[in-house]
């Protein structure tokens, strides 16, 4: 089960009751944080999201509505006795940043490991997470973000029988490891059938329409994608600021083949989002607001 | 007249309901601001306050918790079409965290200049406000600032006839310039009777009490001081990190001989402060809790 919060739905600067975008992810104890704008700390805080269990920050890009929360955070994680090192993913550039920010947050009871993205796609795997970065078309250098649970084809118990599989190796076997036994060598394939489908999760925010986007997205459980602009005059603006309107993203999700579209990084200037969703239901039918604090609980498929 | 909004009241680190302690003031369209922690500028929009008119920053130090909002304050003033240049004044290092914090805000359209604090006291005279800068004993360096309003004498129409000064230089004598007319030098004191009392706001967060404090207060109309503790048993936690109590604040606010203190910079641990202001008001009646955007407006006594 993938526990999904999207923290906040603002771009360019916080409002009142608008916090900047951001959205944290959870999966076995595990949380991955993408984006830490200026008071995010606060919206966690509401949504009840603890600080110690945030092992990966993933950052798109390095404008302040994205980043200007990290000091911050980092103070609080480190208030709340995390000592475990933390991950920061991030485009070129990352480390000078951190190190730059953490002028006011120089001494930390945990580790930091930065890992700058170079291509135009990446892929890590930590903590059961699998991280595709993949570049977007922003004004600066900007990534977006698949983060997929994947799920092991069903334990057949006739298999490890036949194969005469001893019952302490079925559960490493069910984790995917290969395991060398009394000199036999036994691979999860031995009692697995066919993978089966995951849970995927898309972020991706300040960027124009990509079908590069659309590949990273393809299939996506929930596929989060900014909106700056609701407004059809505002595609100039869109352009000119390399950002999207409601309906480009609604065009991708339908196109990517996504369960579901929040749409999120609005402009401070869109104050009735909701009335432009019946256009962008025409493009694409399972397409929402996004909204401060907005979860859901994303579980595997029923077997 | 002087307006005096205490933007937040919380202390290391800002809570879903209570912002980070900072002070904003306001004089003849232009505004002062003290301190600037993530989500000030949140609180800011919340209480009303405009940023174009910033154009003094005053930093008592370079906790993250009074600083942290900086990168998104200025690209927010830049949002709002500043394009005179903004003065920050603070403690010994401010080039180089301003510098650093501005990784994330290259561009912006005004300049910045700012001043580093070296003395333990320091006098500033800009835009109508007289600025004095007392260093403070907190874990780093960290100052408190007193800002006044001077007042000049009552204007004296018989002594003004009495010397056959020409009415046109009322004006520019009364505002304390010195004119030579006529091959004749006209001051001041020819026509102002002696100067009357101004406005005066002291504000002073993280620190131990101190007489340097007492004395930088003295007869404030407004004394703004941390009360980060208001357990009585926590002097031990406020001696260890360098802050005060509620009861040592209204120590030297007695002390001071301050018309009125707000209590700020409340530890998160603190919840019901208001069961704590009796024994406040034993020590210093006029003692009152700050509470985000409380506000006052100070005026010059009735003549």
């Amino acid at each position: 089960m993938l526990d999904v919060c999207l923290l906040g739905t603002a771009g360019m600067m916080p409002l009142p009751n608008r916090w900047l975008t951001a959205l944290s992810l959870k999966y076995n104890g595990s949380n991955i944080l993408i984006d830490c704008g200026e008071g995010t700390q606060i919206a966690m805080k509401e949504a009840g999201i603890n600080f110690k269990p945030i092992d990966i920050l993933c950052i798109t890009h390095f404008h302040a509505d994205h980043i200007s929360g990290l000091p911050g955070l980092l103070l609080t994680m480190g208030n709340a006795e995390r000592t475990e090192p933390l991950t920061i993913i991030g485009p070129k550039g990352l480390t000078r940043v951190v190190t730059a920010l953490r002028t006011i947050a120089p001494e930390l009871p945990f580790e930091i490991k930065c890992i700058e993205l170079n291509e135009q796609d990446e892929y890590f795997e930590m903590n059961g997470y699998h991280i595709h970065a993949f570049r977007v078309k922003h004004a600066v250098l900007c990534y977006g973000y698949s983060v997929e649970i994947k799920r092991s084809g069903r334990f057949s118990v006739e298999r490890a029988n036949e194969k005469e599989i001893p019952m302490r190796l079925w559960n490493p076997l069910q984790k995917g490891n290969t395991v060398e036994f009394e000199g036999r060598v036994y691979t999860p394939d031995m009692v697995l059938g066919p993978a089966r489908k995951g849970i995927k999760v898309t972020y991706c925010t300040d960027s124009r329409p990509l079908e590069h986007i659309v590949e990273a997205a393809e299939g996506s459980d929930l596929f989060i994608c900014e909106g700056m602009y609701a407004e059809k005059e505002k595609i100039v603006k869109a352009k000119q600021y390399k950002h999207m309107t409601f309906y480009e993203a609604a065009d991708m999700a339908k196109r990517a083949g996504v369960k579901e579209l929040w749409l999120t990084h609005f402009s401070p200037s869109l104050v009735r989002a909701d009335d432009y969703m019946p256009q962008v239901r025409d493009i694409f039918a399972n397409a929402y607001l996004g909204k401060d604090a907005k979860s859901v609980e994303l579980m595997f498929d029923e077997d």
